[in-house]
This record gives structure tokens, C-alpha cells and sequence, in this order.
């Protein structure tokens, strides 16, 4: 029997190769999917199957793709894919000693499937089940993407998919999720990899609640962001997003063939914060590699070719399937040479400080200027800066007319990663940014005051 | 929170790596363990403890060597070792956010131990437990390692550790076992990989037993070998191996040096059995890739240096490892240029047949042809070829006048495989073999005859 | 300044890229042309041409596939391709500090070039000269391969083009050549990687000559085979040859299914020689990986779909890549879990003796077998087995009536590896093969007698 | 035949595998040699001489290790060296078909040998000649690291050695030299990385010259400089390195650790000069990755341990054997998790400004402040900023009076990452500096005014 889960860093997201005697299904594949052929391959199987748990809303599906590659079957819930076919619940899949069982459990999204696993080999108890975004370890999946007025029916439907049809597999029942922490699909995701039914009935929130009426008020009171990219993901995944083949290549664009198309184009800058702070094209988004995934959807444009500024052309390859993922395909190239071509070439650049708190105490007006946190709501609230603002990175650039222009702004996350992307928003409006480095791990370690709750 | 799964194939020996916030523990360490630190390294951990289940017999501890690299405390159960420190029932072991608690659990050997995972960031409840060879899936671990006086009694406390130690853990809890399909230290260890209490509470049939006295009986009627190199893994356990630093090298030696120091060293090839059979060096012992890990051991003498015959230089790694991974270090070389050369040389070689069933069957005399079965006892019970005698291949040398030299003996395993060995002992000693291809499972296939339970 | 050489091993098959200050050239791409995007990368590099040195008949150019992924401008000589562009005699192209001239050189093909380079950097004397197929390591290309009318011709030319266009540049100049050791492009081609006209010139027997006269009969004296593939290869390389964008995928097939179509397909088996004679599939041609590239387009038929039976499926990646360097495209799959589930599968097999020299002598009747050398003509008269009868392997289907049907036919080669792809075809056509491991360096090792010249 | 380059980036050194029917030899190899041994192991070869050009000053030879793993035969020319043999001039080494022959060529050091290599396969001319560093592409080596009393000696015999010891080769011999393009062991070595005795004839400066003494003033003429830590090479050199068996393990330290340990450590920040002037921990050396190789050894102390900052944890094996191969051993470990975990846990940072060239003129006071030239000598007077001051960067601290305590220093390198470690240097020393990215190459781009020649 093979079981392998395929982390997609960043978005946290979970796949799965699942199969027996040669016989083998993939369960929510991402788009760069050569990795489940080689799977396949390594261990002598075919796919033949590719199931899907939902119309994923944060990744584009690679289902369309996967069955390009291989001719498997998709298979996913009720909804008007224009690809694939529906699968019943009840429905089985028999794969060599498996069978999978699809589980109709809606809530997350109305159409979301479960899909348990028999290891005939070993009896005919349920050992397994893929949990999509129904159920998470130590979170249920949000219920509140299709807007305020389906809310409640939805976190109702939940709680029965939960509690009538996923509990009762039993507690020895190993889970398999669409999501680990990090990712945009749940409120708060644990960051253990591992959990069953039982160990979920005992740690998991939403899971401990007295009855209904308590899980509907908790899916109604979790406070989320939906990135703006999340509708053209779920458009792309009912329609069937367009094929790739392989991963589209980028070039490298000279320095000054860049300048000259500045503005036609969109600049990503990945590199650290730091380096971003120091010296950087005027214009370029700055996005460190480690936030691309999660906020890379909140701020680039969909349509413009993308130039990316790269710190080593060996991220080259990460930044591509990142970008691919979430429906980026558009990459014009990168910048040849990287900043020091720029630099040579003797072309503009913009700079604003970056501070470590140390460094922010000593000036001595810092106690004068503005400090906003860009955190997520749900981080603010359990504790901020004694005086800060808030408004969250992703609507900074809509809310932009509260941040002061005739003083400098102190960025505050939880450690300057996204107060870099957050900086470069503010620099092209025309604010004067700091970053903090280190944010509030920083603001903590040094002892200076939090409140909470306020605002 | 970290927690990989490191299997090493063949021994189907599984160890863990495991940590949170930069502190890290291995669980049962193999000896080449270079792969422990790049996971530690790439998680950005340090390998603070290194724990053991159990005095392992079918392979070399890497406890030793680990400590070495990384300077990490040694764990293990009440036993003479010359290493390492004792751990209590109890004990407490901190791990960034997680807490591994040490748990007596006799049986399989009488100082073994389990350590429960408990991850403080979701609640106080037990998420894991490794448990060594006590509980693996769908099998308890061998009560036989220690002789028939005290198999009882092993048997007795293992049932003690299974039914009050580990089984009130919980049904959800996620077991981590020492060993996976097909090792030597269960009878009938599951293909999956993945289990729960709760899974095992209904689907291990030791644990199906009516009470202690049917656990009992049931470890008692277990129908095991015992390879010979198990005591050699024990003594070099106990006394810690000597250490490698990094694995050995191994240089090609050209085949006239080879040919001339043949008497002193052993001679293994490495290649699938239907190259050994058509051509191979007199003397040399069979041992195809799949199965040198498991029956190495069995066959192979300790002390004098071992020449390698591969297929591929590429095989070498593996087969390196494959052999430090069960105590023979002393490997000198492999023959230059590989069996071409040898050919080319023009030195001795030798061949039998190796016959798919359906050649087999064309020959007129199949009929009166010696039928040897060297599969181990409990294959043999589940179904043999009508009129075959059985000789475990492990046994074979010991039992060789048994068979007969005045006809051509054709050997049966499952596949062809262990056949190829049992094929070079064979003619090592005289007699003339015939490796079935396809093994049983050819005969079977072939419609063939089968019987039960007889001898 | 950049110059690398990219090997493909088996057709000996040598292409280049050089670049400076960020433009690069290819000469001479093969199919599989990611390894050039690569290189480029790596060294910060754009490819802005691809330069021909003549439509090559052993392999499928990469330039258009190479054109379609990158937009550079495919070059060649003087004949009508359907792509890419004509580039003339003393036409110069500019790469940062390099400057490459284009020169004329008929005599292997009418249209071949050659192309100098400069070095601006170092001064405007020519460094090096990328040869095609006109110099190379110890040799000058085959002229025969336009028909016995047109290679006195071509001769004359080739002639021309050594001692005219190339050998004036100096001796101090480095030669790039198109193919190295083992190709079929040229008699004698030496192992050497590198040279220089000057070593050439004193080295090379084609340039040791004592005149034009001299040089047109040592070329017209060539015994060369020409692989029935090569016109195949010209005329794709004249049309363009298809895209194939990756490599194609090969899919695993259970022998069952592979059986039931076995009419409608090419079997390649690319195991070891020992391997095939013990146990194959009726049918399968013999071609071990060594000889696949320089043998496969002797003997495998275009059109059918192709299913390859495989040691291991590492070996899979670099079958399919050699496959389509030499136009087949039309891979259908592997079989699953290769000889040993056939054999399990109890399918249909064939064998046959696999001898060492050893081996062979010890026969009684070893005087009394047909002994048949398959190598080429030329190693053939270097010396043969005494009494032995000559058929080139690759003419061995066609003359196969001058082989005996009664008596077992000793195979000869140089190692016993195209023996194999011999027996092979011999079995196919109701001979008995026996395949001599070693071939003719385990004769000579033996000291058994050589004839030379006879046939 | 087997033969092939390995290069260290950075030195720019260049050994060498040569070998033939599974002999080779290693020419001047590195300290992380296991490469050495994977080469020959990939072309079926033992190796059994290791050649040694002249007791290399900058870099650790690999000889005593690589001797260590495979009891090859160390060869070096007249010096009491404590390891090895001497070699003779006209001395011959035959590896299957090669023969090499010594040579004698002092010069460049008194002991320097050079290699000839004869192909007997093709024929008994010289093909290629390993040449040190008594003639590398370009250029001549250095003959000035013996002082100025020997210098006018050894440029005399190195005359002699290049004109009648290697001209005499023939035009047509390929070389092959211990350094390339950037290495400190020859004033003005090409980029270009093939040559032969006749393209140097025609193109390098130093072959040129009219006599022997115009080829004396030449040398003596020679503007070059000595690293400090070449001393502490030529010792190692000459009494043989410390074995290391494999590369030393690095550890992940906490921040806080280190920050506690900070006055006993040497402290090497390999990040972007961006990222470093952005923020950086007081007293860390900037040491960008790219000049590690050839300014690690002026600045960086023998003795101390060595903590590393890194941009991402897969720098780390680069780095190490980088500081292995100028012999800093004592590795203690690198920052965990770099400077993010620094600014989380609010230790003190320092920061200066970088700028880019239009940043810099649109300061109001670029006139008037302090304009620095680090580069080196031979740099600075091919061209430089009008109004700079010169001292090299390897000088700095021993000169660091000549530099401003009361106003900005601007920094001036290439492109601005040498400029990041005078940086360092000056913040060490109290100074305020400015770096300016993009260099010189920046500066010349804006079309700002050059000197030639002045100070």
C-alpha cells in the first residue's frame, strides 16, 4: 500500500498519492504535477484516479492537468465543473486491496466530498479518510466564502458533516487533510502533520463545541480575510484552468531592456526584507519568497507580464511553480544579473529604512512617529502594540488614505517579512516607511507594552 | 513540529526523527546516519536525544555514531549497555513544545521501552507513542529472541504492555513502530504504514485474543527463524559498534586480482538471478539487491573482506550501506569493470538454468525432477507445490545432505529470488540446481497443484 | 567566456555552447535540449543562435526544438532545409568578446560548415574551430555516405576543405569536432577528447598523407557500414523534425496486456546479454543499453509502438532520451515490474546458452559448432576466430539463409554484447544461438588462434 | 582516455583527473577531495599518483588527504616537504596508454614542475602539458612571492622554463594550468579557460616579450598583491595539512548564545552587500559569498572559531569548503535561523547606507564627502574615481589612520561587494561609511569623470 502526502509549502496545501497493486488515485493534486508521476512510477503504479474534495479556492487544481498526463478519471462533488464527473456519495473506488468510499460533506463549500479508506489487506474498518477542508487538524474549514447569507446554512451543514458523518468513522481513523497550518482555507490550523478522529474529538474547537447552536456562533465569529486571487481560483477551477505541460520558462531580461518596459509590466521583488529596504527598483512589490504563496495573491495583478528580482537565479525554479500555482502564468523573465546588474547599470533605485527595535529606540523622536500593524485581524487581536494602528496588508493599498504622508510610518508584523511587502505598498504611494525587523517577536523581546482587543 | 519517518529498505527498519522549536530526537537511529543530520539541519534543529526502543537485533545501532556527530544524550532500557544512560518508566523528555514520556513495555525484549508523544500545543493528551517491536501494525513483536525458557514468560509481560500500558493510551493515539513489512521481527507485520491504537485494537490479531493465556499461546505457536547474525547485532548493541565516521570506500579490483585472491575473501553478487544463473564466478554467493538485506546476514561470514559483483557502479551506495547496516564493514572492493570484464579475462565461470514454469513444463522429465521449497516455514504452511520438500534457505547449508546429488533439483521460493541464493549453495556443494523464475507464484498461476500443512 | 561540450553517450554524439557576455550559441543541438536552457541559465546566458555544422545523419537535430523554445536563429549550410536560415562563407556572428566565422567546407556532406572562433579579449587570432564532421580526434569524416558516385567527389572536396580552410589556421587552434570515439561518422575516431589542428597534423592519419591523390584513396578504401536509420535521420533533419516539447512518457504495462498485444509491437529488451540468453520474451530484441544508440536504428523497425523491458525503471529516463535522439518517438510503455512479473505471470519465455570461453572449451563438440563473428567489417579484418564466417550484425536479418538451421551457432563479437542483439535475431528466425561472454577479447585472452583478412 | 578539469570557483583553481585503462592520476588537488574519487570511480578507474605542480600558496592542497584515502603516491618537486616524493626532472609515469614526463620549470617558485603528456595511443607526440603556474592562459605567474631579493632570479629562470623547457612542446600542445581567470597567482590571467602553446606564443604578453630582459622588467614590473594568509598556506603546504577525513559539521547557535560568546568568535556575514549594510550584527565581517574565496584570507584570523550569518542554510556547504580550502577549520557553526532570529530576539544591530549611483548624486553633499578606491593596485590604475583616494581593501585596517573619523566615507569597489567588507571595516574602526552599489562599473555608467594613474 502507498500513502504519500505532497506538501506545497506556503499555502500549506496537501495532496496525496494513495494506491495497491499497481492501481493508484491522487486526491486534490496541485498544478505543477510531475511529482505524482514520478510516484507513480517509483512505485510501479498507474494513476487512475484524481479526486478532488472541493473546488479548491486558494491554488489552481490540477486536476485538468494530471488527467492531460495520465487520462484518469476526475472525479468531484456537485457542482458545474466543466471537466471531470460527479461522484455520488456512497460511491466506491477500488483500488487493488483499497477501497474509497466518497462522503458527501458540505459546508466548507456546498459541493465538498470526504472520502474514506478500507485496508482489505488488514479488515474492513475504515483506516483512513481524506478530510479535504471539512475537517483540519484542530480547525474546521471556513464557511464563510460564499458570503455573509449562505454563512449559517453552511456552518450548519458543517456540523452535520462533521458530527453525522466523519465522527462516526471512529477515533482510531486517521485523517487526511487539503490544508496544514499557514494556509487561508481555516482559521487556525494546527502544526502537527498527524491526527486521527479521536485525537481531533479531544483537542479540536470547533470539534468541542456543546451542540449546533455553539458551532454555528463559532464558524459566525471567526474573522478571516479571502484574498482577492480566491475568485479567479475558483473560476479557473470550475471552468478547468488552462494546460501548462511543464513549468513556462523565464528569461533573463537585461537591466535596462527592463527599465525600458517598466511600465507595462509588474516587478516582484523577492528577495529578504533587508535587501529589499536597501536598495530596491522603484515600483517592484516586494514579496520574500517565504510570503509569495500566502500574499502573492493579494497584490499582483492578474494579466500584466511579471519580471522578478531574485536573489540567486536558483529560486528561479521556486518562484515559477509558486507563481503557476495560484495562477500565474504570465512570467516575462527575471532580472539578468539580479540587483548588481542594476546597480552597474547605473539605473534608479529607491531605499527607506529597516530597523531592528534596538535600532528604533534610539531615535530619539520614536516615540512621535506612526506605527501601523499589517497583521490579520485575528493576530492583532491577541495582542498589539500599546498605540499602533491596524489595517491589514491585503487592504493596505484600498485603505492607504489612513496612513499619515507627512511623517514616517513604523511597520509592525510578526517579523518583518510582511511588513517588507507592506513597506513597498507604502513607499509607491508615496509614504515614508520603516520596517521593523524582527516585528513584534522584537517588539516582545525588548519588553515594550501590548494591548489587546483594542483597536 | 517535526516528525519524519526515515525506512530503511529490506530491513524494513523504520527510525524518527522528531522536534519542535529547534530541539530534536532520533528514535532508533540506523548507523548510517548522515540523513539525521540533514533533517535536523533543514528543520533548523539540533538532535538533543537519541532514543531507543530496544537492544535491536537484526541491525547495527547508529546511537553510537550519532552521538559522536552530534554530541547527543544516548537513551535506553534497563540492559547492560556500554553506552548511553539508563531512562525510567516515566521519564520525561522536552522537546521544544512536545513532551515524550518513557514507558516500560517487556516483551519482545525484556528492556524494552515506548515513549509517548504528547504535544502541548494542541492539549495535554497523548497524540503518538513510538513503540519499538512491541505493537507494530497488525502484529505484537517476536517473544522468541531469548530462547524457549524464557519465551514464555516474555510473552506474558508483553501482553501486560500491550493490554495496560499502550492499549489505554487511547484509541486515537498514532502508532510509530520500529519495523514494517517484511521484517524479521514480527511474523506478519501489515503492508501500511500508518496505524492507530483504535486501528489495532481491531484489526491486530494478537490483540484480538480472548486474554493473556490465548496471547500466550498464540506467541508460542509464532513459527520464526532466527538468522545467525542476530547475536553478532545483539554483542555489537550491547558493546556499541565501532564507529565509521563516514561509510566505507570501496575500490574496483581488476578481475586477475580478484581471480587470484579468491580463496581468501567472499564473493557477492549483486545481480538478478537471471544473470547469476546464466554466468557467475564459482563460488560466489547470489544475493539479487531486494534480498541482500535480509538474508546477508544468514549467509554471509563475518571477518573476512567481502568483493562485491554488481550490475552498475550506481549499486554501490546501496550495497555499502546495505552491508554496514548489519555489521560487515570490511568490504574491499568490487570487481572492476563488473562480470564483462571478467568474461573478458577469460577466467572460470559457471551456470545453471533458471526456467520460467513454462519452459519447465516442456521439459519431458519435470516430472522426475527434485522439488525443493526454501521459503521459511510459515510460507510453506500457507500453500506449497504438490511433492515438494522444504528446506528454509537459511538452512540449507546445514541440511545439505538432504539433498540429492544425483539429480537436478529445481528450486521454488515466491519469486526466484531467495531461489538464486539457494541455487549458488546448491551448486557450491555439489549439486546441480534449476531456479524456477516466477517462483510460486508462476506455479500458481500455472494452475498448478497445490498442498497445505503437510511436509 | 563560456564553451562547454555536452556529451550523448552511445552515438558519441558532441554539441557545444559558447557565449560571452551573456549571448550564447549552440552548435549542433541534439533533441532532448533542456540541458542547453540550462547551461545558459547557469551562466547567466541568452541563445541567440544555433549554428548547424551539417545536416547530421546519425541523430535528430534539436534545432527546431531548440528554435521553438528559445527564438534563436537556426544557421546552416547550402542545401534546402525547412527551417533555419543559410549562412555563408566568411559570414561572421557576434557574441559579446567572441566573433565565430562561418566556413565553407564540403566533403562529408556538400553543405557542411565549420566555424571559427575569436577571442576578442585575447586578440583577432582564431582560437578555436568547431569541425563538424570535417576534423575530427584522429580522423576526417566519411565521404561515402552520398553513394559511390559522389564520394571521389566529396573526397576531392574534403581534401580541399582540410588542408585549404582548416589546417591553415594554425596549429596552435583547438579543434571542437561533432562526434568523438564510437561514432559511426567516421573509420577510426580516437578516444582522445581533445585536440589541436597542430596534433592533428602530425597525429591524424587523413592529414599525414602525401597528397590530394593519396587522400581520395585512402577514403575510397573505407569499409563503413551505413545504419538503415541514417535516411530516416536526413530527411527529418532536412524537414524538421516533429517537436516534442519533453521527453514523451512511458507508462507502465502488466505483462498480461503487454502479451495480448504483442503482434502490434516492438519489444526491446535492454538488459544485460547474461540476463536475456537465461530467460526473455519470445520476440524481444536484445539490446542492452551500451549498444542501443548505435544499434537500435539498425534493427528497429519505425511505426510500431515500442515496449521496453527494463532492468530497473531508473534505466527509463535514459532509454527514452536515446530513443528519440534517434527518431522514436512512439514509446508506448515499459512492462511492469519487468521479467520477474512476467515469469510470476506465467507467460511465455525463451533462452538460450550464454558461454564463457571457459565455458565453450569444455563443450565436447566445441569443434564441431558454427562459428559466426557478427562485428563490422572492419574489426572483423583487424583479426577474427579462426574458421569463424563473417555477417555484420546489422545485415544478419537479411543474410540470414547463409546461417545454419541444423547445428548451434557460436556468436563472436567483442564483448558479447551485440551478441546478444545477434542471438536475438538469430532465435527469432528459428536459429540456435549460443552467445561467447567476452567475445574476441576472451578468445585472444585464451590464446585460441586469429585469423586476419580471410573470410 | 580520461581527462577533466575541476574547478574552484572563487581561487579559480584548476586540478585535474587524468588517467587511461583504469589508471589515474590527480593533478594538484584540492582539500575536499572526495570529487577526486567519485570521477574515477564513474570512469572505473583507481587512482595511483597524485601530481603536485609546486607547493601551492593559495589554497590547502588536497595531496596528504586524498593520499590518506587511496594510498596514491604524492609527487612534488626539489623542497623539504614533510609527505611525498621528489620527482625528477625527465622522470616518466605511465598510466595505461599515457605516459607523462616531468619537467622542470622554476620560476614562479623554485620548485615548480610542469607534466607533458604523451597519448600513445595516438601517436609519441606531447598532446598536453600541465603547466602550474609557470605559464597560465594570458600570463606568466607571479614571481614575486619570494621577495624582492629573489624575484629578478626566479623571473630569469622562469624565462628560461617557458622558452626552452615548454615553447618547445609544439604550437599544437593544449595547456593546462593550475589557475584561471581572477586567481591571485598571476597578475592578468584570461577568462578564456582552453589554450595551447601556439595561441599563447601569439597572445600572451609575457611570451611576447623581446628577450629575457625585457621578460625581467616585465615581471619586476608586476604591481601585485600578497595575501597574508598565503604565509600560513606555504607553511601547511610544506608540512601537510591536517587530515579532515570529510568536511567539518557546522551547528546551528541560537542568537542568544552567540550574542554571549560574540568577543571570543570571529563573526563572517555572507549575505548581499544590501542586505548587510541594511542591518548587520556589530563587528561580523561582511564577506559576500562570491568574494569569500579570495578575501576570506586577508581579514579573516587563523584560530578563533568562526560563526557564519547566511542568507539561507544551503549556502553552508559552499561556505564551509571554501573556508576548508584556505585551511580555517574551526567552524563552530552559523546564526539558527540568520538574522531573522537575530532581530526576533531584540539584539543590538548596526546599519550604514548603501547607495545606488543616482542616489548618491542627488544627495545635496555628495561633493563634499570622502571618496575611498578599495580595489587593488592594478585596478585603481587602469582607472578611478577623479577625486579618490586609494588604499586597498586587503591594507585597510593596517592604514585606517589615512581615513576620516568627522565625515562619510563612500566606498568604491567594481561593483560594490568588495566594497561591503571595507565597509565593515571602516564601521569596525569608528568611521561612517557609505557603500556604493553597482561600483565603478555604476560611476563610469553615469558618465562621471575618470583619473588614470594618479593617487
Amino acid at each position: 500500500m502507498l500513502l504519500k502526502k505532497i506538501k506545497s509549502e506556503g499555502l500549506a496545501h496537501l495532496s496525496y498519492i494513495i494506491g495497491s497493486e499497481g492501481q493508484a488515485a491522487v486526491v486534490d493534486p496541485r498544478r505543477d504535477c510531475q511529482i505524482y508521476l514520478d510516484l507513480a512510477q517509483e512505485n510501479n503504479m498507474d494513476i487512475f484516479f484524481i479526486l478532488e474534495t472541493h473546488r479548491n479556492e486558494d491554488y489552481v487544481s490540477g486536476s485538468r492537468e494530471l488527467q492531460a498526463m495520465t487520462g484518469a478519471k476526475v472525479l468531484h462533488g456537485d457542482l458545474d465543473f466543466n471537466y471531470g464527473e460527479r461522484v455520488w456519495d456512497g460511491q466506491e473506488i477500488r483500488l487493488g486491496m483499497l477501497t474509497l468510499r466518497a462522503i458527501e460533506t458540505p459546508g466548507h463549500t456546498p459541493e465538498s466530498m470526504c472520502y474514506s479508506v478500507v485496508d482489505n489487506e488488514a479488515g474492513p474498518e475504515v483506516v483512513a479518510v481524506f478530510t479535504g477542508d471539512t475537517l483540519l487538524v484542530g480547525e474546521a474549514g471556513r464557511t464563510d466564502l460564499f458570503g455573509p447569507d449562505r454563512r449559517e446554512i453552511l456552518s450548519s451543514l458543517q456540523y452535520d458533516s462533521l458530527f453525522d458523518r466523519l465522527l462516526p468513522l471512529g477515533d482510531g481513523v486517521i485523517i487526511l487533510p487539503a490544508h496544514g497550518a499557514g494556509s487561508s482555507c481555516g482559521n487556525n490550523i494546527g502544526s502537527r502533520e498527524y491526527s486521527t478522529i479521536g485525537l481531533e474529538r479531544m483537542q479540536n474547537h470547533a470539534l468541542m463545541v456543546g451542540g449546533k447552536e455553539e458551532f454555528i456562533d463559532l464558524k459566525l465569529g471567526e474573522v478571516l480575510e479571502k484574498p482577492p486571487y480566491f475568485e479567479q481560483m475558483e473560476r479557473l477551477n470550475l471552468e478547468g484552468a488552462p494546460l501548462i505541460g511543464s513549468l513556462p520558462r523565464a528569461f533573463p531580461v537585461p537591466s535596462k531592456e527592463a527599465w525600458a518596459m517598466i511600465e507595462t509590466m509588474v516587478l516582484l521583488d523577492l528577495r529578504s526584507p533587508s535587501a529589499y529596504a536597501s536598495s530596491h527598483i522603484p515600483g517592484a512589490i516586494s514579496l520574500p519568497m517565504d510570503i509569495l504563496p500566502n500574499y502573492g495573491g493579494w497584490v499582483i495583478p492578474y494579466g500584466p507580464p511579471i519580471i522578478l528580482i531574485l536573489d540567486r537565479s536558483s529560486q528561479l525554479d521556486t518562484a515559477i511553480r509558486t507563481l503557476v500555482r495560484i495562477g500565474y502564468d504570465n512570467i516575462a523573465g527575471y532580472i539578468s544579473g539580479g540587483m548588481e546588474s542594476w546597480h552597474k547599470a547605473a539605473l534608479p533605485t529607491s531605499s527607506f529604512e529597516a530597523l531592528s527595535i534596538r535600532e528604533l529606540l534610539e531615535r530619539p523622536d520614536h516615540g512621535h512617529l506612526f506605527y501601523l500593524d499589517i497583521r490579520a485581524e485575528k493576530e492583532w487581536r491577541v495582542g498589539h502594540a500599546n498605540g499602533a494602528r491596524h489595517i491589514f496588508v491585503g487592504h493596505l493599498e484600498d485603505r492607504i488614505d489612513e496612513t499619515p504622508v507627512d511623517r514616517e510610518t513604523v511597520i509592525l508584523c510578526s517579523s518583518g517579512t510582511r511588513g517588507s511587502l507592506a513597506a513597498s505598498l507604502l513607499e509607491k504611494h508615496g509614504r515614508a516607511p520603516i520596517n521593523l525587523l524582527g516585528g513584534m517577536a522584537g517588539w516582545k523581546e525588548a519588553g515594550l507594552p501590548i494591548d489587546r482587543f483594542s483597536r
